[in-house]
């Protein structure tokens, strides 16, 4: 949009009247934050309204709403599914600069914090609290986009995901409304879960403003540890065996042989290039110790060892810093490429199945692609490291994608364990959910009748 | 309804065509469907539909549908705010012959049940798998009613509620339509979340016919124990220190004096007449030792003591027994009154403070009550011994109830931790969700346009 255009637009006339210089249309502002961390392309919005308050998110709303011009919210653009991109142009309501921890009750383990607080700055606020928050989906996401799109990670395990921690929400709705859909109670029967309805709603029944979050107890003692497998049955039986058993493991991840490659190169760490399990055991210095030892028994069955233990808070945290960016070692494989990186999420029964058989039709296709995952919980990730031009490359990626999507489907599981929707998965959505789909469409249209929210994102409305 | 009247009611003709000898005018079954385990009133449906299979509730719901004719599932008939009421007339669609557990994947702890199977059904089809399911509501209700309901108890402090253990519904929808809701995978993020928004819609937005679960391992190790105390603050604020320490204890229940007399009447135990907390711990052998170690030091503090240990399996289960009947327990305390059950849940660190107060609320006025709860969860239950034909005595109860609401509400709590609204706590609802409760009716219009999905509970609909 030119700036001769911009003038006569009434909604960057009125956003721009709303917020001064809150409001942008430059060029480099608008196309950040159309884009996110995937291959998808990035389509720029008209402009990027930043919002300090959940009163500031109310009036912008409230000018989109009027006009029916689409509202893409944006936190940290670290979505993979291209949830940020306004494939139909439209304001993008930034939520980063609401960074308040509102309240933190530490005596009931709970805490309330505005959309653009990232997990780390909670973290150390929550520091000599003796409580963290656990979700971690690796990137320093926002906990407005770590609720819209119900994040998860590597701690999800023990800890669950987004829908499990999220105690409550203020959202403001398409029409500017704005509503609280939870208290401060640990559980509740007073009506219909809008709570779980907007946590992974991605943006497009509403602006997520502000998060009511559980937090946890720092366990007493964590202890982290490393162990190499001969194959990737082995580690991934390991996990299937370590979960059956019951051992609480807080993380238990797997790394094939390209990514450990990877990290060991970016990270610096020098693993056996093998498949390998990072585990992280939290609880009483009794109970990690008695988890370990059931642990450090049976990966010898699988043909797993030895365990390399972290010594102390430090090497614990490089290597799990190792594994959270795990994503940008792929991608450094193959300078200027791109990634893509997908999930899926099945019973654990299947999944070594499923990721030996993902594996084998990544090979044949010659395409490169590391695999990782939140294998405690069934979930892992295949990044392929693509070049988005290369039509030839593009087409085996999107068929070996497609295979893997119904393979999970096929297995009980789910099209995405925790990237989401966007609008890169609608058509696995309707695979994987049928005539639900319609249903999920018809609570959109009563809730965004005009479809302003994030448009073309999740649903094809018509 | 005559039998005249039933001969030309079109809705009754071609439900008796359909199911020939599974559907029932007969004025003691429709008695019977239209009341709970509660003092309200009881409004009997015109007729009652046996479904069979899923086949069998969408033709029942499209039947009722082409005819807007009201339709009110029912499974064990235990819930406890009015659910079953037919308020305005209909039929009651009882679900409890679908009693088939359909499939237990042991190696990914799940399984698919039937709507009409029970808790205890279900663990015993479990026996020898090594794995239960917790959840517990103390009555033996349905999982359809658990699920509609989004019931709890003694062992969400630990285990989760319906809400955190249902992984995907099959719900035949106000049209008929049939969705699945879910597959078997631990997480997604594939869409809105309608597994958690059917979780505790109460029969208001589609019938559940299947509901797939999480199982969980049988710990290695169990055991239980009562220990009186001093007082009420100091039974409570030993919950609050239990919890706050981390200790991941499975149940921890609280009764009062009055319930305690009213169980050691009706259960024939012997625990001295004082406020008292149940606890039971899951784990390893050490790790039950370590946590009832931790436990047991700590109730000192509060003027706690002696624990009495359960020996072995038959006392613990006599101990939960008598737990799960304290409901019925405390009815025998007045031979012919009704139960009012009410229920709130506020955070934690306000729980001795809300228990206090409504205790002394309920002296004053006279009242004859027991508390007992599922203190964990900051979750407790007050149990009024009434007699509804006693307006004085009924408007007092009723003072209370909303003064014990406001005062949680205050508190940042819920005005129902697992009994749900029906059509008792209704106004309770708007009080706590505000403009949230227009959204509910959205969703539920979105759904049920006609609003023949029991009609009059949860919602107001015009």
């Amino acid at each position: 949009m030119t700036a001769k255009a911009a003038l006569e637009d009434p909604v960057i006339e009125e956003l721009r009247a709303l917020l001064g210089g809150r409001f942008s249309t430059a060029a480099g502002v608008c196309e950040q934050h159309g884009r996110d961390e995937s291959y998808h392309t990035p389509h720029a919005p008209d402009g990027v309204a930043f919002a300090g308050s959940t009163a500031d998110a109310a009036a912008i709303v409230k000018i989109c709403a009027r006009h029916k011009r689409p509202l893409i919210p944006f936190g940290a653009g670290t979505s993979l599914e291209g949830h940020v991109a306004a494939l139909h142009g439209g304001i993008s309501i930034d939520l980063s600069g609401m960074r308040e921890v509102i309240e933190v009750n530490a005596e009931d383990m709970d805490c309330r914090v505005e959309a653009g607080v990232t997990r780390r700055q909670l973290n150390d606020h929550l520091r000599d609290s003796g409580l963290f928050f656990p979700v971690d989906p690796g990137a320093e996401a926002t906990f407005g986009g770590m609720a819209a799109t119900r994040a998860s990670g590597t701690n999800a395990v023990r800890y669950g995901t987004m829908a499990e921690n999220v105690l409550g929400l203020t959202v403001v709705l398409a029409d500017g409304r704005v509503i609280n859909t939870g208290g401060r109670a640990r559980k509740s029967a007073a009506g219909y879960d809008l709570t779980r309805l907007f946590v992974g709603s991605e943006g497009t029944l509403g602006v997520i403003t502000e998060i009511g979050l559980r937090l946890h107890g720092i366990p007493e003692a964590i202890s982290s540890a490393v162990c190499p497998f001969k194959d990737l049955e082995g580690a991934v039986n390991a996990v299937i065996a370590t979960i059956q058993m019951g051992v609480p493991v807080a993380r238990i991840e797997f790394l094939d042989e390209v990514q450990i490659d990877a990290v060991n190169k970016y990270s610096k760490l020098d693993c056996p290039v093998a498949p390998t399990l990072f585990f992280e055991f939290h609880g009483s210095d009794r109970g990690v110790k008695e988890q370990a030892e059931t642990v450090g028994a049976l990966i010898e069955d699988f043909g797993g060892g030895p365990f390399r233990w972290a010594s102390g808070a430090e090497e614990r945290q490089r290597l799990w810093r190792a594994r959270a960016d795990a994503y940008y070692a792929a991608l450094a494989l193959r300078p200027g490429a791109k990634g893509w990186a997908t999930d899926v999420c099945v019973p654990i029964s299947s999944l070594a199945r499923c990721i030996v058989e993902t594996r084998r039709e990544i090979d044949e296709a010659g395409l490169l692609a590391a695999i990782v995952g939140h294998v405690g919980d069934g979930n892992f990730h295949v990044i392929f490291i693509v070049d988005p031009l290369d039509k030839a490359e593009m087409a085996k990626t999107i068929a070996v994608n497609e295979s893997m999507v119904a393979r999970a489907l096929a297995m009980g599981g789910t099209s995405t364990g925790e990237h989401g929707i966007g609008h890169g998965k609608i058509d696995a959505l309707i695979a994987e959910h049928g005539e639900a789909v319609a249903v999920m469409a018809a609570l959109k249209r009563a809730l965004d009748p005009d479809n302003i929210m994030n448009p073309g994102k999740m649903l094809r409305m018509n």
